[in-house]
C-alpha cells in the first residue's frame, strides 16, 4: 500500500537465514548520531512483523540503544525465546561488524474482547487543523513528521516567571501522510525531544538509552486512527545524576489511548 | 548484614561458570503459581550485581515473564551485550530445564553529578507511623511486606456511588526491616496488584508479563532511606482485549523519587 513511502523503506528488511535480516539505515531518518531511535524501533519490530513464527500482534516492546549505529548496513537478529498457546516472546539483537549495536525484546500475543476500561482520557487540546505546522528542521528525521505543538516546544526560552516544566503536548502524524501501523506507532511514540531541553534554553547532549512501549492500540484500532494525528503528551518525573525518564502516551484524534511509553534518557551535565 | 533475611535468600545464586548462576525458588515468596514477580526481577538484577565484569549502577531493568517459574533450582544466563567507557548493556535468562521461563534486559551505568530536578513531587499522604499495617496474607509473598494503605486496597467492594478508580496509594516496606538497596527497590516496584483487581470485586486471573523499572535512585540516596518505608503509587492508563498497562512511582520517606516503572499486565475477560 505504501512501499514508496520513506519510512517503509527506512524500515525494510530482507531476509538473509532464519532468524536473521538485513537492513541499512536510512538517510531520511538521520539524527545527530545514526538513525532516529524510532526507526531503529520500528525496524526491530519489523523483524517480528515478518518473521515466519510470529503470533498475534505487538503488546509490548523495549528497545535498548547500546551504542551508535553507523550509517549503512546492519543485521538483525530475531529469536523467538518463548512461545506459550496465546503468547510469544522475542529477543532481538541489532548488530553491525558482530557487535550489539541495539537489544530488544518484544512480547506479541493474541488478544480477545474482555472488559474495556480508559483510566486516563485523552488532554484538552485544540484540533491540529486549527494549529500551525511547527518548523523543526533541525535533523533530517524531523522533516518525516507534521509536528503541531499545543505547548512545550524544546529549545524554548523559558519565561522568568514560569516554573520549570517538561511536559510536551503536540499533534503529530507522518509527513506525508501514511495510514497508522504497529511500525509507525513505534517511532511516533519516540518523537518527543529529551525533556532536559524543555529545561534548558541550549542543547545539551542527550539520548534515549531504554525505552518501552506498550501497545493498547489494537489492528482495528490502528485502522480506525487511519492517516489521521495522534495526540503527543510527555514529561519528566526526575531527571539527576545523568539521566532523566520520561512517560508518554499518544492517544487517536478520537481520544483512545493507544501507546503508554516509558524512556531512560542519557544527558551530560 | 542482612544475609539471614528472607529478601537475601529468596534471591541467592552461586556462580556455576562465567556468566552462568543457579538459584533456587523460596517458599517465603510464593505468588499463586511460583514466585512473587518482584523477587524474579531482583534475582536476575542481582546476578549483574555479582558479575565481576559489572560496571557501575542499575539505571533500568526491564523483566519479561515468559512463562511459569516451577518451584526448585533455574539458572541465570547474565550475558554482557555491550560495554562502553561508562556504561553497560546486559541480556539475563533465567531458565528451567533448558527452557527460557524468564528474560531480561539490564542497562548499568556510572553516574556523575549533574543538573537536578524533580518534577513530580510525592502525593500527600498520612505518615506511615499514623497507620496501621493492612491485613494482606493472601499469598505467601505478602507477609514479606509490611503494607500500609492510604487508598485503593486491591478486591474491595467499590461503593457504587464512586466512579472506576485503578489507583492505590500505600506505604511499603520489608517485613522484617532490611536495609533499601537496588535488589529490594526492584522487588517492591512490583507489590502493586494487577488493577484490574480495582474495578472489580472478584478474583481475575491475571499476571504481569513484562515490567520496566527506572532506578532514579544513587546508592547514596539508597543508603539514605536505609529501613524506611517507601511511598507507593500505581494506576493504569487503560485495560481492554486481555491488556492493561501501569504506571507506578516509589518515593523514599523524604520525598525523594526512587522508582520509576511500567508494567503491561495480562488479564482474562
Amino acid at each position: 500500500m505504501s512501499t514508496s513511502h520513506a519510512f517503509d523503506q527506512a524500515i525494510a528488511l530482507s531476509p538473509v537465514s532464519p532468524n536473521l535480516y538485513q537492513g541499512q539505515t536510512s538517510d531520511a531518518f538521520l539524527n545527530m548520531v545514526g538513525p532516529f531511535g524510532g526507526a531503529t524501533a520500528a525496524t526491530l519490530l519489523n523483524a517480528v512483523l515478518q518473521h515466519p513464527q510470529r503470533l498475534g500482534d505487538p503488546v509490548s516492546l523495549t528497545v535498548n540503544f547500546a551504542g551508535p549505529v553507523a550509517e549503512g548496513e546492519f543485521e538483525v537478529e530475531a529469536t523467538p525465546l518463548r512461545t506459550n498457546r496465546s503468547t510469544q516472546h522475542w529477543l532481538l539483537l541489532q548488530k553491525q561488524n558482530g557487535e550489539v549495536v541495539t537489544s530488544a525484546t518484544a512480547f506479541f500475543a493474541t488478544r480477545r474482547e474482555t472488559l474495556s476500561e480508559q483510566q486516563l482520557s485523552a488532554p484538552v487540546a485544540p484540533a491540529p487543523s486549527s494549529l500551525q505546522r511547527t518548523p523543526l528542521n533541525i535533523r533530517n528525521w524531523f522533516k518525516q513528521y507534521d509536528f503541531r505543538f499545543v505547548h512545550g516546544i524544546p529549545l524554548q526560552p523559558i519565561p522568568a516567571d514560569q516554573p520549570a516544566d517538561t511536559e510536551s503536548l503536540l499533534w503529530v502524524r507522518d509527513y506525508p501522510e501514511r495510514p497508522l501501523d504497529y511500525c509507525s506507532l513505534s517511532a511516533l511514540g519516540d518523537v518527543f525531544a529529551p525533556r532536559i531541553f524543555l529545561l534548558r534554553n541550549q542543547f545539551t547532549p542527550s539520548g534515549t538509552v531504554c525505552m518501552t512501549h506498550y501497545f493498547h492500540a489494537t489492528s482495528d484500532e490502528l485502522a480506525a486512527a487511519g492517516t489521521g494525528y495522534v495526540l503527543g503528551q510527555a514529561k519528566a518525573c526526575r531527571l539527576h545524576s545523568n539521566y532523566a525518564d520520561q512517560v508518554a502516551h499518544l492517544w487517536s484524534e478520537d481520544g483512545v489511548l493507544l501507546l503508554t511509553s516509558t524512556q531512560s534518557v542519557y544527558f551530560k551535565e
